[in-house]
């Protein structure tokens, strides 16, 4: 790999990143937003000034960004107090399922009834339901909201819903392929539940028993490199069962998030700030408008986009007995689809289940789920 | 690239380095040499549990490394006053000649001698030539020595020595490869020196009077996102008109130290303690043991690292008037040839100038001067 071609990406991502949330800033507008617009100028969509593809490049600029998402949500479970999180769990899990129920069953209907495939169809609605909890939990830190209810409310009902998402496109990518297996998916959810269960309970008592002594190591900034090396090999654990890296890197923050030790989110925070702005720019490299050649293409992608954003708002309505205000924070916190629903329909695309079209039209929704929330957020928690 | 994959590897990477340099520092060792034998023990020599070769997730650890040094430099140039580093000027070009001269002239006449053909053993003394400022620095830094006088002409001396090594590589490989142009040479040494003197006088003054301006911006930690953008377009720079990438990062955490912002440092701290991990272990993993089969393959070895660890030891002698503990300080502070040595013997293997056998040895005697130098290092500044 050309090493300077390699920093030069790195710097490009980089610094278009800080001057996209820099000029979002100005216009009061939410980072991540200026963020992912920089990463679609940079893009393929537009000026194509990033190694894509194939190359050895690409493959960093990638492991960046996943590095990225998985750093601001161990960040973000640093923030997080389990008990707080554990007294939400039953509205986060309404919230989740709903939000669940709803796009799927909008999104699978509107495509049956325009003629698709029921595969097809439900690839899409499969793609219409997994929220990425990145550009929210972004959007909660940067405004300092990350200890009202609604976050963790949002933060909760993330979780269950990477786990029933999870299990959703196990379904459907096991029809599609042919090889449904329930046995395999109820080794799946096992997985999944033992994963949450295991270090919800033993690895945060492990961690309190843990962490006050690492004091007693030599190496420089001890808490710092067990942070670290807990946030990687969780976010590897998720991974390598099925569950969102980002959740188990959300777990080791929760599980790390040790009032004994509390300048870590400090120097966490540095890391967070380099890494970060790969992922949001990221996400707006993987935008490709070239595909966009017909209005009813645009037509349909702008109707599955509000259908989107319609079925999470229900999703919010079990949180309706905190005031509406709160209900509709929760509803705007779970609408956007991010990167998730991009690879919800890449899948679909190389299982051959979903026609490219179709597949622009799920990224579209993907993206403009993911640019409308933050700003709808940051309005919403500007007024009182 | 499968993710789970991807974070097995970093976190395996990283929990290796730290474990490495704890038991280090447990044994008196320094940090540094812990971190490049857990290389060598996960790399191919031994376990084998790194990926490598052309799998995507070895660029990204390659990559990572790349940081790591990157980082490094900058952090160690950002603790580095410019107007001290101008003061020793001299006697680090003295440090760096004498330097470069004898190890080359000890290596290329010894292959010589053992009947070598010339252009191989311009290589074998090239190899010899080149220091990895990386382990010197990292010490110096461990050990909180960078403001002293030696530490300063090591500094000096590696940004001439980078430079003039870089020109002697590109005359032998120019010759190696039949292409050598002393038109494309002059223009080297040029945009080399046009790189050292605008970037260190407008480039400074330029930082001089942005940086008191950055907390008009509006993005979340402004100062520390200039000084990353900084790092890594002066390393690309660097890197593309042939100087190393770190001497670009040395240079951009020159320009940027400024004593209005005396918590940058701090800032970036968490950054290298992440990355800098991964370069010291990727080192290690560059090491392949299998390939020594003869003894004298073995005493070629240890020969050349003796010609290698002598011949710098001599370049010391112009700091001989401060007395012969800081002329032994900044020789042993040269000696370590790490990465670079191994870049310039993989550089002479393929362009097939060099056989693999002495590329393998070029390979120990690179780990060798590595290994050797830090804890000399360290004795020499614990005895006053």
């Amino acid at each position: 790999m050309p090493i300077d071609q390699l920093l030069f990406a790195l710097a490009l991502v980089y610094a278009a990143g800080r001057v996209g949330a820099e000029a979002a800033e100005r216009l009061r507008q939410p980072s991540v937003v200026g963020e992912i617009l920089a990463g679609v100028l940079i893009g393929p969509a537009a000026f194509a000034l990033v190694p894509h593809g194939d190359q050895p490049v690409a493959g960093v600029l990638e492991a960046m960004s996943e590095l990225g998402v998985i750093f601001l949500l161990f960040m973000v479970g640093l923030e997080t107090d389990m008990r707080e999180l554990r007294r939400v769990g039953g509205m986060a899990s309404s919230v989740a399922i709903v939000g669940i129920v709803v796009p799927l069953g909008l999104g699978f209907g509107l495509m049956l009834l325009l003629g698709d495939s029921t595969i097809s169809a439900a690839f899409v609605g499969t793609a219409m339901v997994a929220t990425s909890v990145g550009v929210t939990a972004r959007v909660l830190r940067d405004r300092r909201k990350l200890s009202t209810r609604e976050a963790r409310i949002i933060l909760g009902a993330a979780v269950v819903d990477d786990v029933l998402a999870l299990l959703l496109l196990a379904v459907v990518s096991g029809v599609a392929a042919g090889t449904l297996s329930w046995t395999g998916i109820a080794i799946l959810v096992l997985e999944a539940l033992g994963f949450l269960v295991v270090f919800g309970t033993i690895g945060r008592r492990a961690a309190r028993r843990f962490l006050p002594q690492v004091g007693k190591l030599k190496i420089t900034e001890p808490a710092l490199g067990i942070a670290i090396a807990a946030a990687l090999i969780l976010a590897a654990l998720a991974s390598k069962i099925g569950l969102g890296a980002i959740i188990g890197a959300f777990l080791a923050g929760v599980i790390m998030g040790d009032p004994n030790e509390p300048d870590l989110e400090a120097k966490f925070l540095p890391l967070s700030t380099f890494f970060v702005p790969f992922f949001f720019v990221y996400v707006g490299t993987l935008v490709d408008i070239d595909v966009f050649t017909s209005l009813g293409g645009i037509a349909l992608a702008l109707g599955i986009t509000a259908l989107a954003i319609v079925g999470k708002l229900v999703g919010g309505l079990p949180v309706t007995r905190l005031g509406r205000r709160s209900a509709a924070i929760v509803g705007v916190g779970m609408v956007p689809r991010g990167e998730v629903g991009i690879i919800v329909a890449s899948l679909g695309l190389s299982l051959g289940v979903i026609q490219h079209e179709l597949y622009s039209i799920v990224v579209l929704m993907s993206i403009l789920t993911t640019l409308v929330a933050p700003p709808a957020l940051q309005a919403l928690f500007s007024k009182s």
